[in-house]
């Protein structure tokens, strides 16, 4: 493969991370400390900043200052969640981009997401082949809902799953703190795929684990649930239960959205307000008992300071092996993980997968890794995540605050 | 003073914190160390363990597994939220104290826990005197509330302030992250005091902090709210708000439990439903925000990966003090802790005060530390909160996950 001299983008597209910031800077550092690529842009707001010809020159920023993004939380360029349109329909946003990539030379383009944006580099990349624009694609995978196909996991997902974890362990002794006891619902994150609320059960190597996990990969049903917590309650006069948001029953209806019978008090439920809503259920069918809602929200994907040193430096990895694999010629690639985890523990390297066959499609918690009853994961799930949250994090603090980067932003011209 | 010889028991009391088990640790040390005392007994949840004659033998556990106290969450001993009567109008509950300090000969009393903890301190201290029972009283100060009389501040409340200043700062990076911005409500526990809440302010440290800030001290306007909340939304798209549960409008009504209109879907609102009802009056009030409500709720007062060391340290100090104080013959007393905050640095001494003194003041944010607006704290308090968040904690982890204390709780016969 020849040689293709020439600028790089690279852009943050969909929920950030803890880590997402980690592969960016791991790509940047690739691109500045590289020959070929002559210069390096960070596009403002992802794919929407190139379409708006706001690119920020990170060549410009102060090396020791911009080491700080691997360990800041979020997308330090800005994010989007623009929806590309499909070229063969629309190819307004396509000629756009190219204009611009002929305007900076750009022979390398990065882009940083989940499977939205993986669908957005998909497009490009056919894009750019179509018209003859020589230009190097390559995906790198992030995103806290670890459901990227082909890859064994994506970076973010550990460090929210260290912190959900870990967090329930403390809530735990909290709520275990009076004689009464008391029924704790976490709600956790992930619509569609349940590898977040799973993790909540990595809480129970320590022995102050969650009773009851609950998956959107199997169909909730109301009654059951209350018979679990109610038989759990009988006996332990505790109860600890973890709910992804994506639970859904039977007819597709997610749980949080039902409309359930006027008595409950609620009618068209407000996203986001599950645990609270189980947590009515729970009130009702046991008698006098204490609930406590948890809901992660925001927290459970920026919480820096309980990052997995695990998924930071593999989130870094992959960032670099990006654009070091796109030099040596790989283009229309995502970067995945290829793990072994056997007698001699852990070990992750970087593979390149198909960006066609990585776009869309949503990895889901294989139905054997959950329980019959469907209200838990089996061993499996936990030997799988177990060595993703190793490591705490090499974070900075400043007045024992994080201590988060700075960036110039200096637009190009 | 002369020595008095004979065994001791802790109590915890009321809602835990990220060190109450620190101090408790200091106070059962001390005691183990001792050769006054002769036994070292835990009350099983606080002074109901007294009542039932559920008391654990602290000298039967593993000593290195005992020190893992010093960095869990929580009251390990178990807490309790028990109402002492006044002893002038039924001394039930004293006699049976009385009976069970006789049996097990116990000279020492500590209570570790915040206001209605130091008023039963004070009552059975009082009441020992009365009947002449020889026995040292001694409270130990514990409340994330801060709003102890008479002490410069109250162990557990640092460690909870870092860590909502700490997620502030994470959580400014992810809600700044898409071009199109959003309003960020925290909902931080006080129901009388807003010392939490007024930590949120110590994230702008950092640059990464709140906008507005709401204290119970002052009388919440809802128009104000409004007001500032689009004033800022209209200068930077982006507004961050924190709240104390516990504000309330002129009239004394918390904002949480007002009834409000029909139209905005609210009948009796739930307790801790404030952010959430916050979120909903700013979505009617600038037309297609996003808004999103956070509650810190328990996760703010035992995350113990992101407590204070000083916090950890000072309430160690505080638990040790109330036993080495006692053997030399103060009794009647509270801990509290003397500092100074000048050019050479913070120091922290502690200092006996009259249990009669403290129990049942409510130390409040003096209204100088307010804006006139009502909604924000001034540099005072920040001078005077950020000294106490210093140091990160020095927690064990095994698996990477918290490595909390399994006490035997080998039951006194």
């Amino acid at each position: 493969m020849s040689e293709l001299k020439g600028a790089m983008i690279i852009g943050q597209s969909g929920g950030p991370s803890s880590v997402i910031n980690s592969s960016c800077y791991g790509a940047i550092k690739a691109g500045l400390d590289s020959d070929v690529i002559t210069k390096v842009y960070g596009a403002a707001n992802g794919i929407v900043g190139v379409l708006n010809d706001k690119l920020y020159v990170m060549d410009e920023e102060d090396p020791a200052e911009l080491e700080i993004m691997r360990y800041t939380p979020s997308s330090a360029l800005g994010s989007c969640r623009y929806k590309i349109a499909d070229p063969d329909v629309d190819d307004t946003d396509y000629k756009k981009i190219l204009e611009i990539f002929k305007k900076y030379d750009v022979r390398y383009f990065f882009y940083n997401g989940g499977n939205d944006s993986m669908d957005t580099c998909n497009k490009i990349s056919k894009y750019m082949n179509k018209v003859g624009y020589d230009c190097r694609v390559i995906g790198i995978p992030k995103t806290i809902d670890n459901d990227l196909y082909g890859t064994d996991h994506c970076p973010g997902f550990s460090s929210a799953a260290k912190y959900i974890a870990t967090s329930i362990v403390e809530v735990y002794q909290d709520s275990h703190v009076y004689d009464k006891g008391q029924v704790t619902i976490f709600e956790i994150m992930g619509r569609h795929a349940g590898w977040l609320a799973g993790a909540a059960s990595l809480a129970n190597v320590t022995g102050f684990g969650p009773d009851l996990v609950y998956l959107p990969e199997v169909d909730f049903n109301m009654d059951e649930f209350i018979e679990d917590v109610k038989a759990i309650w009988e006996k332990n006069h505790n109860v600890i239960v973890a709910v992804s948001e994506g639970i859904h029953y039977a007819d597709g209806t997610f749980v949080s959205e039902a409309k359930t019978s006027a008595t409950d008090g609620f009618g068209h439920a407000q996203l986001g307000g599950l645990a609270s809503r189980l947590a009515d259920v729970v009130k009702n069918a046991i008698d006098g008992v204490k609930v406590r809602p948890i809901e992660f929200s925001l927290l459970q994907r920026c919480a820096e300071h309980c990052a997995s040193q695990t998924d930071s430096d593999e989130a870094f990895m992959a960032g670099q092996a990006a654009v070091n694999e796109a030099i040596k010629g790989a283009t229309d690639k995502m970067v995945g993980f290829k793990c072994t985890r056997d007698a001699n523990g852990y070990k992750c390297e970087t593979e390149l997968l198909d960006l066609a066959k990585v776009a869309n499609y949503e990895k889901k918690v294989p139905v054997e890794w959950i329980n019959e009853r469907g209200n838990n994961v089996t061993d499996e799930f936990i030997k799988y995540a177990l060595p993703l949250i190793q490591g705490e994090i090499k974070m900075k603090w400043e007045n024992s605050l994080p201590r988060f980067v700075k960036l110039k932003k200096v637009v190009a011209k």
